[in-house]
């Protein structure tokens, strides 16, 4: 199910900030209440190699977002305890030391199951329901504007890292659409003649 | 339901092709029979603003995909009759003439519908299950490998035009991994360093 | 269903005017509310060969239909952007320029589906519900009375054109009984004694 | 449900023939057996006025649809005896005498509520489910081809008789389709240009 | 169901009277409403050989009735039309010319479907409920009483005429027991000894 | 449900005769095996006073019905040991002493149930299933001919005796239309002209 | 089910008084509201030998059973006028003549159905529902207090009598633990030490 | 439902024997394999005052039961291993001492359960299925013949013991029965005239 | 499921005290209503070898437990009736007099089943539900909490018996966390440094 | 459900080895194939502070259970990527560097979700199905026998770390009941006398 035109899922998921507290995060509300653009980006586990490189990505850039009214929220189903091991794991050695927006730790999957993001099937064996895979989700990312709705969705099979440029690029474009009115063209960009 | 990592539908869907003739047109098969990558995007109406611009950019980026051993392939939910009239209006003229690749005329919407793409709410009003909305697809775009697996979706807004060189940059890095068994990490672009 | 002696579906419809606005129409009010009769035409396709003798047919008769208090009005499946085209293409190219009266545009088939004249069968193939057929509509033609009452329903399979003239005397016909109490005999006509 | 486009119900139905015989009729093997066209038109009751009038219009017309390889057939829900009855009385007297097609004795109801021609509506009374109206049928009409396919059906409202020449005009159409391989426009008739 | 010690439907049904008038009968009212006994039979068809000698023998007797206080009612399933063609056939020609009591015309069945008296089963054939026989009505026979209580049914075979004079002595011997309070042992007899 | 035209029930039932000995009989088979007539008649309950005057009645005339190869049978549902007490009472006493007709003992109302001839409704109170009335039979009578198909069925109210000369009648016209393939009119009798 | 110690069924039932009258007897309510005892025995069927000496039995023992406030009732599922005849009967015919207690005549069963004691059991034969057996009660006793609480049931096979003393005994101990507020241990009997 | 002229439940039951050992008993199997009657007796629990009595009774009669070719069996909910300690209870103390006869020790309540003699009821109570009262059985006695047949079956309320002359009785009876082919009448006594 | 976590089934429970008198005794409410931690531990079956030196070393440890605020309370499906016997028994002969805890008396199992420890498995055999095993309880502890809610459970296999110091560990353990709001870590003894 | 005496389920786990590899474990044939006892402990979450000091309690006794023939593993449902960063990390900084047995990682909760031991309830909000809690494990451990069998389990609240010794006591008193036939009873130890 497509969630682009709709409003993004208002629930609370549990998730780590930078000081390493344990908080509650609504991304409709983050949107919705403070009036701002979100990029919500979902990566499969904690301590693996591309996702950091993704997720150092999006710190780097975190100034054009901020220009733009754009939180960058990350995302895994793994707990906050891990988050934070992870975030107090040096660069060098793996680690994403340094990256300083919320990560969500959506453990029950309560938001990646509704969204249906997991990479699982659930299968039947000798009378049990089982789950095939290890119940993580794809490398998808939402953009959702100032009313929570989603105007932008996309999934990336998992060894491909993201392009934080087209990110910007689609931002722009439907910023452009929200002052001007404007249907922004193939291959629109800030700038450049629409 | 994401179809990343699944097999695409396989289903043989109207198309029209350049010679202005109505044709059977199989996504999966197209990919997985020609070992052949696919750029499969949805458009919402023939004779639409916003629509041609995209379509037009997708044939003037034609050679790069076809280097890429990459097929493009549009759809919209018009009959073959009415790509074909659209196909004769010149571009000046608010037309598509000289689009040479398939276009996916899927009248019926089983495809769009299985992939669950359709901008349509299904509502009971006096005892009749009635559709609102226009019951077109939404912006969507399908990346598929020579074994007719997808490797990337993604949905954007109606107004928002896509953006090609994004798509080439996709493939190129899914064709990284298929070659070099590497992962590509965040903002890969072929040539820059990985 | 015979709808023949029950009120017309009162349900709204996109449809495109003469001047090439999208509005909405509401078949059973256009009778009801007005104190018209409504000659409502089905024709599968735009852009098609039979069907724009039929459009013209019936303009060239707007006035024999104006004089007997009726509206015309002609429908598809197809989107206003569409039928906007068609209007816009000149007769000599096989478009519809010139037509005045309005053309419902049914893209959700939310009144050809009540009606039942849609030319598909529901399939189930490998456990997919699927549609075969274009899902356009049947030549069917509805005959309304002033109180959104259907005294006349006729299917003609596709390659056959409709005669307007029976269309006029089935009007007269009717309207006799109206007027005159009377029942229309076989091959009655207008001025030919009953 | 429309039948355009559909086999006709393959069916036995009482018949009277014109020697007052009770037989049984298939319309559908009518037709495909004997490779004919069929004309099978339904009025609702014997002995009453307006029907008359169409039966013997049928009847001098018989000799234009037997040069178009056309039966004509006349069904109620009347019995057999009833029907005999009607044929053994003077057309001075309100009567059917010297016609010579059969006409179909439908007093089971079996083949006009597979057509679903049928004026009546089930109600819930007090327990018991009953039928509102007479329980007779539209004035519908079929036009079926040589492999028993319907390719005309229409109803008209209970007080307005048909017009023979109309059907006469729908079966060239249809034979010209069928020989010429021409799709027959508006108001095309024989002879016309079409 | 045995009817026999309850009350007779209380439904309303076409019917036709001497006057050539389609008319409602209610036979429950015609008995309770009017503190008269009713007896009702049913024959299978107008316009048979067997049913007139029967219709003509309850006109002979209905002195006999009438001084019983006995309203006597016929019923077929036949349309009222059909009833007055029948009525208007003289007796010579097999037809029921100067039969004065009412005739239902139950076409819709209703009666008869209620009393299971109709002569059909019902059959599953290809996917299709159909009624297997003409759906006519047994030879079926109801007393009934001032308040519209039944008090003898009978069914004969088709081809067995019904004895007017046992009706005569059942409403007698029940007369009895109204207003002697006593018991009518076997062959009871008016005026022989109970 | 009618049974006339049907085949009686197939079924065994307890039955005394008139040595005094319980035996099963078949009714189905003692007419349909033996290629004899049967008239079974029920009455509500031994040890009553119409009930002995019919059964009087019926052996008085077993000499007539033996003429016309006609088996009579006697019904109700008390126990075999009832009816042997009954049959050993005097006539005078209010006994059945002299009848040498078989009786059925019907008490566990297995073929009074299928023939839907107990005079009871089933009601709920207080949580249970349970019968009002004394579940005994009507006055039921079935004419069964050699092939154990019922041609005549007839229920009187329960105060109101029967006509034994009304079954010879009956038995008498059947054999008429068995015999001579002539249908027999109302108020046929044997030796009258039919 | 056990009934003991839960109360009986409030039940009406059919019975039969010494002066010939047929009465309604609630047992549970002769029991509560008389604030009596009560001993309802059952036996097969009227008109056997077993059965009257266990009749006769209890009756010689009413004078016993009246010094301990409990009424006696017999019971069969025969009906009044059965039950009269019996009563009619001298005892040395193998009547039950003298018997002043009630009888019920429980014809529809709906007491020994509520109590499970009816000697059948249902089959399925044909499609069609029948009883096996004669329908008729197995030889039960109940023994209900003054609240209507069953404080003994029991059952015997068919052939074997009851002995009346092990009543008068079960009476004895239940109210010396009403009045003594003892427990009775085995073989207990008035006079006897406990 | 009663269990009288049906053979007793197949089922095997924990039980202890007089030797201390826990064995498994099949009550039906020890009747049909041994061809020899038995008396089975329910008490509710072990170690209470009313329950010793009569299982001293019944040890006390073994002989009387021994002479007729009859198994005496008890019974409790109890475990084998509280049968144990109350067989190892002397009698002065309220113990089974000197019981040699077996003890089934149906902890599971399968046999009690299909009997249907556990002193229950099912309570919904918040959302929980519970049973109101002890889940012991009643005093209940069968009395089974050497097929395995029930021929007596019956139940004290909790306080009454039972009287052990009483089933000897009613095995004589029985016995006459099988012996002599005899009917037992009221009251009748081994030795006493039948 | 588990209950750790979780309030104790609020249910009252026969149980027999340390006089001998049988009691209701509710389990979550003797820690909710007195403030008090409860440990409940279950038992298979009295009289039985290894449980009585259960019974003895939480007897013997009792005044610790007392220490602790906490009662102790034993349980199994045995009756009142049975414990009191068993309380009765000197400690050489396998009894457990001088225990001074209460024991449930959990016969009708109401609390053992919504545990979920009964070592028993319904099972389908000849048309019967039965229970395939004793119907008894493992041996089951929980430790609860002053609040009702559970903090331990544990079920050891039939033949190991339990340590009652690793209980008082676990109290200690709690205890610790309740006052101190600190975490307990693996192989913590009260005293030893944590 | 208690799984004591019971198979553990037979199931494949996702788990990390010391050598850093993600292996898949199946608990059940760790026992059965291997013939070993298994400890399996499971702890909420890597990267907490209760949890290492029972996963290096166990490494130190790691010893002890060799000895005993048992295997120790444990498990959460953290990644094998959480768990080798885990293992990466000092002991001094949090980490369980060290930890030799093999821990399960059960990210898709097949395993915890069929013990039924996460933390977890199903609540509906909002027509979504979530999960309330962190859908991680409770502090569960399960003894196996080398049969596959389990013979104990235990859940301890969240704060309350385990006792090794314990375990030890408990795996030595089955195998004491393993090898000697013996029973174990309370407070039992090795060397101490049963």
């Amino acid at each position: 199910m497509a969630f682009v035109g709709k409003k993004f899922p208002n629930m609370e998921v549990n998730a780590m900030n930078e000081m390493g507290d344990t908080i509650q995060v609504n991304v409709f509300e983050e949107a919705a209440k403070n009036k701002k653009k979100v990029l919500l980006f979902w990566y499969p586990k904690d301590f693996t190699f591309v996702c950091p490189t993704e997720l150092h990505a999006f710190q780097a850039a975190l100034g054009e977002f901020d220009k733009r009214n754009t939180i960058v929220i990350g995302a895994s189903c793994d707990t906050p305890e891990v988050h934070f091991a992870w975030l107090s794991t040096a660069k060098d050695n793996g680690g994403i030391e340094g990256i300083t927006y919320n990560l969500l730790a959506d453990s029950n999957r309560n938001l990646a199951s509704t969204l249906g993001i997991l990479d699982t099937t659930v299968v039947e064996k000798d009378g049990l329901t089982l789950l095939e895979g290890d119940n993580v989700t794809y490398r998808a990312t939402y953009l959702i504007d100032e009313d929570g709705v989603v105007f932008h969705e996309g999934i990336n099979h998992m060894p491909i890292g993201r392009n934080v440029n087209e990110y910007l690029r689609l931002i722009d474009a439907f910023t452009h659409v929200q002052e001007k009115g404007e249907v922004c063209p193939a291959n629109w960009e800030e700038g450049k003649q629409a």
